[in-house]
């Protein structure tokens, strides 16, 4: 009876994760999820809670389908909900429940130390946990593939590049292609060293914490950097796990 | 008989640019040019020349009028236009004509300088020029107003953010607009501040030119960077000038 279940709505896909404790047992990964994908899970799992979070709208039917199909307890994460994090930020209610997640997930990997925690996801999000557990305030910008996508769709002659790991990204592009694949990664590779450093001057932040679609090319454009990356692929997912149990105990 | 006009087509508006020697005289900024626009330049300036250049397809209704309407000689920029620098790329044919011009004009003002050439306009290019009047190469990514678009336009929740000169960028955003706006201009600073970097170090590059529609607000937003920054409005209108000049010449 130590199963839990994960759903993450994303901006273009949802993420499903089973968890047995704090272990990752099962990931599903849907484009649009509707329940009945999920009674596999209900069939093979004896679920003690489940935990629902959207970044965009909330998917009222989705919830009620889910009370309905499994006797666990489903938590809907809103900005209410409690959190084992302190979140320092002007406008809490409009802070990305992922974002909340994955900070809630570095702080329990990393207690007591300063992380900056960045999401490689459709947008690309650079956030601040400090050492006493605060989620600080952050930034967000467009993703990888958002940059080449919006590139190609808001001018008139940029061609779609497609991007992976064997690609040549040199310092400066000398062809349309290099141009653009450099432009866009290392420009984000420029956009989160400095986020780091200035998170190291003003918060003493040592490491790096990445999660992300996009996180695995990432880390192969870093490699020769001196700065400490940790990848860990389901950063959001074990988050909302903890901000379950969190909930279950209080 | 020392007016020449320079027509710059890019990719959300055309600038028109009345040159009296190398000096600008008048500037006009249309959304879609029509030749019937530039009757009253036709009748103010006796022409010596003019130069059309296109960053996406080239006008060749509205070239065809411009030869009717004007003694003047026409020349169409193309991939085959004499430059007074050298192009080292590898697909010269695939090269931005407003790049080429830009760096003409980095090579006319700075002459025996390595420059980063940074016009942040609807796409954002980086490219280097050497000491020895050479383009070496560069990068394109998304323009600022392109990655609060695109933020907007791909996801599900992001707001769309204005900008102005006199906005708070914290270094982390506190809010949902400030952790955009912070995103996006710290992020495009990193970027830039970074390639100087590099060219410094691979071309001993010592100076940044900037222009572009949002040159002005992005120089607000460096001036306690130790670069040595000069913004020039009319950077690729002045490149293209030039290029027309080079041409009566040869």
């Amino acid at each position: 009876m130590d199963y839990t279940l994960v759903i993450d709505q994303g901006n273009t896909s949802s993420k499903v994760t089973v968890f047995e404790n704090d272990k990752v047992v099962e990931t599903l990964r849907f484009g649009v999820l509707s329940v009945e994908e999920l009674c596999p899970i209900f069939e093979k799992y004896e679920l003690r809670g489940v935990i629902y979070s959207s970044v965009a709208k909330l998917d009222v039917r989705l919830v009620e389908s889910l009370r309905y199909m499994t006797e666990a307890p489903v938590l809907v994460m809103t900005h209410e909900t409690s959190l084992p994090i302190k979140v320092v930020y002007k406008t809490p209610h409009t802070l990305g429940l992922d974002r909340v997640a994955a900070a809630v997930a570095a702080v329990s990997l990393y207690p007591q130390e300063a992380v900056l925690v960045v999401d490689a996801g459709t947008a690309l999000t650079i956030d601040v946990v400090d050492g006493e557990s605060q989620f600080v305030g952050g930034n967000i910008s467009p993703g990888l593939a958002m940059r080449f996508k919006s590139l190609n769709e808001f001018t008139g002659a940029l061609p779609l590049v497609e991007y992976s790991v064997s690609d040549a990204t040199p310092i400066f592009g000398y062809d349309t292609t290099t141009a653009i694949r450099s432009g866009v990664i290392n420009g984000i590779v420029a956009e989160i060293t400095s986020s780091f450093e200035k998170a190291s001057e003003a918060y003493n932040c040592k490491r790096i914490v990445l999660t992300g679609g996009d996180s695995e090319y990432l880390v192969s454009k870093m490699s020769d950097s001196k700065m400490m990356i940790d990848r860990h692929q389901d950063l959001v997912a074990k988050g909302l796990n903890r901000i379950l149990r969190y909930n279950e105990n209080n």
